[in-house]
């Protein structure tokens, strides 16, 4: 690997299995294509079954594989860059947002979304539920949450729930003076709504982004956005839109 | 759960058991408490080894509990808010730096790397290696790449190598106007070398930092920092040091 004189420490059969599996991967496959089954690949690289097994799981925690139900395992395609908000800072759903909203419920939100809005116990707030698309792929799926003493102004003719609702919930946000934003990103696991969203299984590894909004000298909006971790590249900054592939393997080996 | 008006999906049986784990964590459990072995919890919520492996399996990748070998399952703190980067954009080693220089060596860069560098083919540039440490904890690890064009005036006598030798390079660094950066974070599986300085096991899920930092009208750095996915909350802007815990499920539940 490139760093050589930096890599002291001892690597595992899998690792290195690992390692000569992403070498083949770039030099014999295709974006798309199916791998051998498991045997013939173990028996290729003279190893134990369970050995190629973890090496296969690294490479799909990479995003390098994907293992797919009735399909088998193929070679990822590179990952997706998703820019995530924008430093300046704007409401969600306001021009330019990537976001659809799918549906508006009034719910209790978890405690510590609670704690974030200063909501009172068993107080309940508006959720709305929105996805994102990138390259015509369910990348992301958003809980909103936005503290109903917020968005007063609500009319009567306001849809009581739907897409309509949601739309009706961030427009009454767009009136408030939004003071800045904070952002946290963190690993988690696909929740079974999320799951299904996203077109994964419950329990993925999922890229999870927790957006604070602040408006009033408060917090009045909390974003939970959950991306897909095997196809997403969260980008920050000028790096919006750049497509270049690097996986960790590929990035520091 | 909290949105139950908006989660029509169905939950399979390991799901719904993580949820009644995760309660019973937070009401039965403290902080760095051992869970009982496998088989009582297996018995106590009457379920088959398998389903609560997998439950577990939740709970660690969301950061709740922490499986230590020779310890067992134990509750996991909170994860900790790690403040990444600065939205101004300040050069790696600058003041307020977080990082600690260990080692500079000249390596070819991955080629993901050299092409962010635009580095010829064979073209070593010096790989600095810094480690992060917040809380007394190691949370990251990282390899900085920085263009050996672009750090011409390293004097003869600074040292060939270690920790002295990284300080000079990043000192030539800060000569150069910085004109910006970007930055992505992806999903990855620590590799040895960062495992070994992470305190985990070769393969543990990292989330992967790239930053880009731009001079000349150019690339000049690249810096790889791989972070600890299970401690650690990446933060960005006015979040920094916010020690809230909210792991998805607490946040989206």
């Amino acid at each position: 690997m490139g760093t050589t004189q930096l890599e002291a420490a001892p690597e595992p059969k899998y690792w290195h299995l690992k390692t000569v599996l992403s070498e083949a991967l770039d030099s014999e496959f295709a974006v798309g294509e199916i791998l051998p089954n498991e045997r013939d690949l173990a028996a290729r690289f003279g190893v134990a079954r369970a050995t190629l097994r973890q090496a296969l799981e690294q490479l799909e925690l990479e995003g390098r594989l994907q293992r797919r139900r009735g399909v088998g395992t193929t070679v990822a395609p590179p990952r997706m860059g998703v820019a995530v908000g924008s430093e300046h800072g704007t409401w969600p759903g306001e021009v330019g947002d990537a976001w659809q909203p799918v549906d508006c419920a009034p719910a209790q939100p978890p405690a510590e979304v609670a704690r974030m809005l200063a909501a009172k116990p068993d107080e309940q707030v508006h959720v709305v539920r929105r996805t994102r698309v990138s390259h015509g792929q369910p990348v992301a799926a958003e809980l909103l949450y936005v503290a109903t003493s917020s968005v007063t102004e609500l009319s009567a003719i306001d849809a009581p729930s739907g897409a309509s609702r949601a739309r009706g919930v961030l427009r009454e946000l767009h009136r408030l003076g939004l003071e800045g934003q904070d952002r946290a990103v963190e690993l988690g696991s696909a929740r079974a709504d999320d799951a299904k969203a996203l077109d994964r299984l419950p329990g993925a590894p999922v890229l999870v982004v927790t957006t604070r909004f602040f408006a009033e000298g408060r917090t009045v909006a909390v974003s939970v956005a959950t991306y897909r971790a095997d196809t997403c590249r969260l980008t920050f900054g000028d790096a919006v839109g750049v497509e270049i592939h690097h996986g960790p393997e590929r990035q520091a080996s």
